[in-house]
């Protein structure tokens, strides 16, 4: 049964494993006893920060272990705004982080801080110019990750620690998605990431402040990990993440290499297999494993019920598959289409025959979703002479991806030069309708509020 | 190899490791995703919580995972003090609490709250009426542990919880050293502890919060968790500490009987066995595989190191143990002797033999270590005549238990009726003279401050 959604969690590694099983054994005391349980114990927690350390690229006295990435987010975010606090009160973070760091931006203006985002491109991408423009006098700190987590861009980490190191401004990176394979380049000074995501157990995250940051721990005091992360050590847990991450690692170059032909075959051909879909992301500067596209006029949550009945598991940025009905923060910042998004993430190891197998059945599960959403393919543009010269049409009350199917059914009842105005109550339109006037060549004229909703229009162009 | 410090941490229990075998291979997904790997995950994560929460005694959507036990008490605390901002900043813990809730409280100092700190007797334990003293209209949240981590007593805490609810106040328990025991008793309002002290792996904690008790998660949001433990869910040790859980649950009575026998043999024959003891804590209510003892004119880190080499893992409160160089603040709160202290908590399983070859052991390695320390047994009292009424000892810059050594030797050089006084820089000094008097029959006088260090005054009795 093809897993397919590595970059939210993968299953166990097999040296993790091993490592755990043993650790389990020698390693279950607390390193700070004196006695030989503890001094094994001890033995074993230096020589994982030790390997975790050379895979980050760090001192081992640089790198404590937390409970989680997000633990390690929240914490490096927390201690360098607050061991800067003297400087100022600004945090600057892309647009497109993890929730991790964009919820620790939120709870610093909730503190009276205040944050700015620097935007992306259509790609996912933020430039170096970009951060250059954010900073000011009073930024304690900048964030930055290595790699999206949704869309599998990866960041220019080098350009922007330069940029914030001309402004003496410490870079704290996310690594998250990338660490699995290779060290983040440049001169980061703080860097964040988890286990769980390179096949190493739950339970462990990774948090590096390099020598030199200002640094003050937040929250109650607790002596162990240099004071930067509290509670007892979960140490089989970190033998484990530490001895999958060297795994791992020793293997990425040529799994990389494989993967991306994969992901690359996915890229191409999704496109001629299903119509009406785009695919997002940087082509080239990118994860090996990662693909995301979005598919006009389909349900996500639908889409993602079909493949997994199909036995395919993955993962979608679409509003419709959570209960807050906005879709990802990340399309949204892209501006790119956010219906029957899908993301697939291949594990390490992925055969080739499971992808093909996955692009033999998506054209049909994409179809079926349409066909109950009452789409034909493609939409029914009508023959018939235009009705008017401009069209409302009141959606409201309608859920992402009614209104867009709405505007593709009535745009030919105007003529070329025509208007179509959608009106909408569902937050998604305002991303959607104009990611749809690009995919058909149509003109996005711009919104407008409404007593109810708001109004979005559209210039018809062929 | 006995293994006598199962109130630090224990060997995972076998039920625990099959439950983590198990779910390593089927609950490693996102509980969170709809494809079938994650709705396993939410199965297995909906069962642990229902079993956890049949252990601890409230409703399963009461109850949170939390990375550690250190985790449930940072986070239970904070939340209840924000929950109840508007009452007041007044926090009630009680002078012997683990230092996750000692800690917690000076955060909360640091933040402009009030904190009071209710006494302990001798025994180590509090009384419902020091809690009924404390309270005042403007306290939001009282915490109390359910048995004390380093000497064993048992605290009322149903008769606190009582006091508390009279005042309309929540009573937060750290349960950390009673839960595998059962569930703590009486009116409680949240309640936290930690795997890793009943046979679960490390890397989970649980926080219960009752309905009804007003409660604001701090820090960044993160929808895990109920919004009250941020991070990934560790969910294969999540299962298997509430499979640990329940398995200790059902051998509780009948190995709370079979090690209460052998600590009491412990507690008998140790003031027999070896000179100058003090067992400490209540000889009653107590944890039943806990026993704590200190022993006059030792080092506490030699005294652990002898029983190291003779296979012997222990624990200890005394200063000389620890880096700090001050004592444990339990057995400062009770005012009982430090130096030379010993904990000994029985895992599960432990032989008698075992307990045996510890007495066997014990008396020899603490006339050892007092062999080392030029104490000859009983010390050293001069029967030659006094020498002068009083006399004033020189002991700065001597640390635990020298001072004690110096006075002991010195009590034969003034008559009945004279007295002794100790100039010490060493903060140990403050507990371990006083509590020297008490085991000798002596009067301690008190102390006054001198340009370098403290002046300790104790009149010969006998």
């Amino acid at each position: 049964m093809p897993y397919f959604d590595t970059a939210s969690a993968a299953p166990l590694h097999p040296v993790a494993r091993q490592a755990l099983q043993a650790s389990l054994d020698e390693g279950w005391a607390d390193p700070a006893r004196l006695y030989r349980e503890g001094r094994r114990a001890r033995l074993l927690l230096d020589a994982a920060r030790e390997a975790a350390a050379e895979a980050v690229g760090c001192r081992a006295d640089e790198l404590v272990f937390t409970p989680s990435g997000t633990h390690a987010v929240h914490s490096g975010i927390a201690g360098v705004l607050a061991g800067r606090r003297r400087v100022g009160g600004h945090l600057v973070v892309s647009a497109v982080e993890h929730s991790s760091v964009l919820h620790s931006a939120a709870a610093h203006e909730a503190r009276g801080g205040s944050v700015s985002e620097v935007p992306v491109d259509r790609s996912g991408a933020v430039s170096a110019a970009g951060y250059a423009g954010a900073l000011t006098p009073a930024t304690a700190l900048a964030c930055l990750q290595s790699a999206n987590h949704e869309v599998g861009t990866v960041q220019p980490v080098a350009e922007v620690a330069e940029v914030c190191a001309a402004a003496g401004v410490p870079l704290l990176v996310d690594a998250a998605q990338s660490l699995a394979w290779g060290p983040v380049e440049g001169t980061w000074s703080a860097l964040a990431a988890s286990a769980h995501k390179w096949g190493g157990p739950p339970g462990v995250g990774l948090l590096a402040v390099r020598k030199g940051v200002r640094y003050s721990p937040q929250g109650p005091a607790d002596e162990r990990e240099s004071g930067r992360s509290p509670g007892f050590v979960n140490l089989p847990a970190i033998v484990a993440a530490a001895a999958s991450l060297r795994a791992v690692r020793a293997e990425a170059d040529t799994e990389a290499a494989r993967l991306r032909v994969l992901v690359d075959r996915i890229r191409r051909r999704v496109v001629r297999l299903v119509p009406d879909v785009e695919v997002v992301g940087d082509a080239d500067r990118r994860l090996p494993h990662l693909v995301t596209f979005s598919c006009l006029y389909v349900d996500g949550e639908a889409l993602l019920h079909e493949l997994d009945r199909a036995g395919f598991s993955v993962s979608s940025g679409s509003s419709c598959t959570s209960s807050t009905l906005t879709p990802s923060h990340v399309l949204r910042a892209m501006g790119v289409l956010s219906e029957g998004n899908v993301r697939v993430s291949l594990p390490p190891g992925t055969p080739a025959e499971e992808v093909n197998a996955f692009l033999e059945v998506l054209p049909g599960a994409v179809a079926g979703v349409r066909e109950r959403l009452g789409v034909s393919e493609p939409p029914a543009v009508a023959a018939a002479a235009p009705e008017a010269e401009s069209l409302e049409l009141d959606a409201l009350g309608l859920r992402c991806p009614q209104p867009v199917i709405e505007l593709a059914r009535a745009i030919g009842r105007v003529p070329v030069g025509g208007t179509v105005t959608v009106l909408s109550d569902d937050e998604v339109a305002r991303l959607d309708i104009p990611a749809w006037c690009a995919m058909r060549g149509h003109d996005y004229l711009g919104e407008s509020p409404r007593p109810a909703g708001t109004a979005y229009t559209v210039r018809r162009r062929s």
